[in-house]
């Protein structure tokens, strides 16, 4: 009989990326929580993970609803059974007809618009293969992207258009300036701001006899912090599955939160500066700086030990493409500290839709069921989950 | 007989790679050309490109030598007949075993270390197996990364321990520091440094008895500026095969020149602010700000017809995961262009490395060959070439 020697975080070459399954499932299981006691179905935005394992965990062997950003998720998703989806980019009309392969499959897909270019074009479709294609229309509740503004008479518009052809079905806004609140209150105000914004274009519809049935909002920060989210029928978020820098600095978790880092190898060291150099550049750990306007800026991501904890003050301080500096943040009064060179270390992304977008796989370990940190330092993996990829 | 309708720029689903190749050859050529007039071997980088036929077609055929980022490269370019290869970055140690899986096949791979610990890894696999593992020495010539300084004495150490053991090559060094200058007279001087550094570690080395047959140096903006190479046996870059926004920004190639783009079609508009909205966000175009610090900020990239016509003073003003903001740069007087809901459009990268790297393949044109605007735009796509990711 052959033994097969368990891989560990020391095996897979680096730089690689780590999942925490503990810190995940924790995740999951708050915003799940949360959206039940709030009474609103939770949706959740699969641009994140990209993974079909991962939507699994989130569902324990359920399918679905979830949303997606590109069609290569949706019909990847679709083909692993899940069949509600929401398709949350504005459409190209061009990609109708990978909705319309979609939906004679079963698969309820909707998709979003916020013009009449778009409205016709999935009219036409309707009109020429009598295939109902569920449209939502985007609704802008923070200027940052997209949508139509609540009081814009064209929304009633676009909504007649799209009902006359048994195409509507709601509205969807996507609080993305919550990413950049800078207080627990500026949070809270833009959570009441989506839900409002949200309820106030159904009503508009609604009073037109253009029945609005789905109201879906959510960004990971508004998602954590909304209190009432009466008339919303749908929740999105999608970074709250693993968190990030970004997310931590927002206070809407803790660092130690955060379930997706980078493995990396120390590779060489310049004493004089004050440099350790590894060989997780901008193509491990992307070229994000999203804490850069927060109040503490964390360079290209955090530095752990392979066993995870914070090394203080230690940041990512510069990458090129396949080199990282690894350096004091600005201030600190920390010891530079030493790795010889050979040492794994991880990184805590900025941003983990960018990070882990950077990488085709997922190591999956549960580094919180290891006892001490001889043994999370190398922790077994479980499993290797792959990634979505592509449009 | 079936007639297959040609694949263009319209087919694709957006948003997707292009590489103009008869651009991309003009810039072959000419770096080919210049290195040589100034008698040096030229080892391109393949870090840009990652792709075996960009390789094809920069040897016509011939089979090398090239410089590679990963051993993920290394391997794949070796399976494809490029069997002089240069791995550029420090080496982490536990990679021995890839690299000597490749020198037992007779790949010439040469090894970059800049301290003891990696000489003595490199020597113990040696002593154990009798491969001779070709190595190079970093040198730092502009204080932007690892490497030794060309006067510290760590470096006669160094090459003593590999050359003892039958490992030692010679020096390297990359004026990484030439992508932040601001002048061509700074470029000039930037290059001037990285010979003369080169080959002043070359000189200690061989004062001390071992034989340093390889000064490798190279950056793309010093490849395009250097006068005089006497002492350099090669020059490596990789960028020079695409160039990009921050390469025309350093005066190093013109907009024209650029073979890269990445097709995006509109989605909507925000007339209220002058913004047209693409679906090619940052996992299309990459977070890279390259040309932040430039004279000219072209934020996520610079706006072209499909046919590859500059629209006046527009670029992607912000980018979410899949949504580009199209904006005229800030000052711009000119008029704020119409594009419909469903045109396709061309980004130009920032930096061409970090935007490839977000695609898994080349959409191949030949776009100067097609007459007038109308076939351009249209171009059709002779190939698709595929890129070798992770590590």
């Amino acid at each position: 009989m052959t033994v097969l020697r368990e891989r560990t975080l020391h095996d897979p070459c680096t730089p690689f990326a780590v999942l925490d399954y503990s810190k995940m499932s924790r995740n999951i299981d708050r915003l799940g929580t949360r959206a039940q006691k709030l009474g609103v179905t939770l949706r959740p935005h699969l641009k994140t993970a990209k993974s079909i394992p991962v939507a699994s965990s989130i569902f324990a062997g359920g399918a679905g609803p979830i949303t997606v950003s590109t069609m290569a998720e949706a019909e990847a998703f679709a083909d692993a059974g899940f069949k509600d989806i929401v398709y949350a980019v504005g459409l190209a009309p061009d990609k109708l007809d990978r909705v319309f392969n979609l939906l004679v499959r079963d698969v309820d897909l909707a998709v979003l618009v916020d013009s009449r270019q778009q409205a016709e074009a999935i009219n036409r479709l309707t009109a020429a293969t009598g295939q109902r294609i569920p449209t939502l229309i985007e609704i802008d509740c923070d200027g940052h992207r997209g949508g139509l503004e609540a009081g814009d008479p064209e929304l009633v518009q676009l909504g007649l258009t799209l009902h006359g052809a048994g195409n509507f079905r709601g509205v969807l806004t996507h609080a993305g300036g919550s990413y950049s609140a800078r207080s627990q209150q500026a949070l809270v105000k833009a959570a009441e701001n989506e839900c409002d914004v949200a309820n106030r274009a159904a009503e508009m519809l609604r009073n037109s006899n253009v029945p609005c049935s789905v109201v879906s909002i959510g960004s990971t920060p508004t998602a954590h912090t909304a209190m009432d989210l009466k008339g919303v029928t749908e929740l999105r978020a999608g970074n709250y599955v693993f968190f990030d820098l970004v997310m931590a600095g927002l206070g809407v978790c803790e660092t130690e939160d955060i379930a997706l880092s980078i493995v990396v190898t120390v590779i060489g060291h310049r004493h004089d500066k004050g440099w350790t150099i590894t060989d997780g550049g901008w193509m491990a750990v992307s070229r994000d700086r999203g804490t850069e306007n927060q109040r503490l800026d964390q360079g290209y991501g955090v530095v752990t030990s392979l066993g995870g904890a914070v090394v203080e003050d230690l940041i990512v301080a510069e990458v090129t493409q396949e080199h990282g500096i690894l350096a004091l943040r600005s201030g600190s009064r920390a010891d530079v500290p030493h790795f010889a060179v050979g040492t794994r270390l991880r990184v805590l992304p900025n941003h983990a839709c960018a990070t882990a977008a950077q990488h085709a796989e997922y190591e999956v370990v549960r580094l919180e069921t290891s006892p001490g940190d001889k043994s999370t330092s190398g922790a077994t993996i479980d499993a290797v989950w792959p990634r979505v990829s592509g449009w």
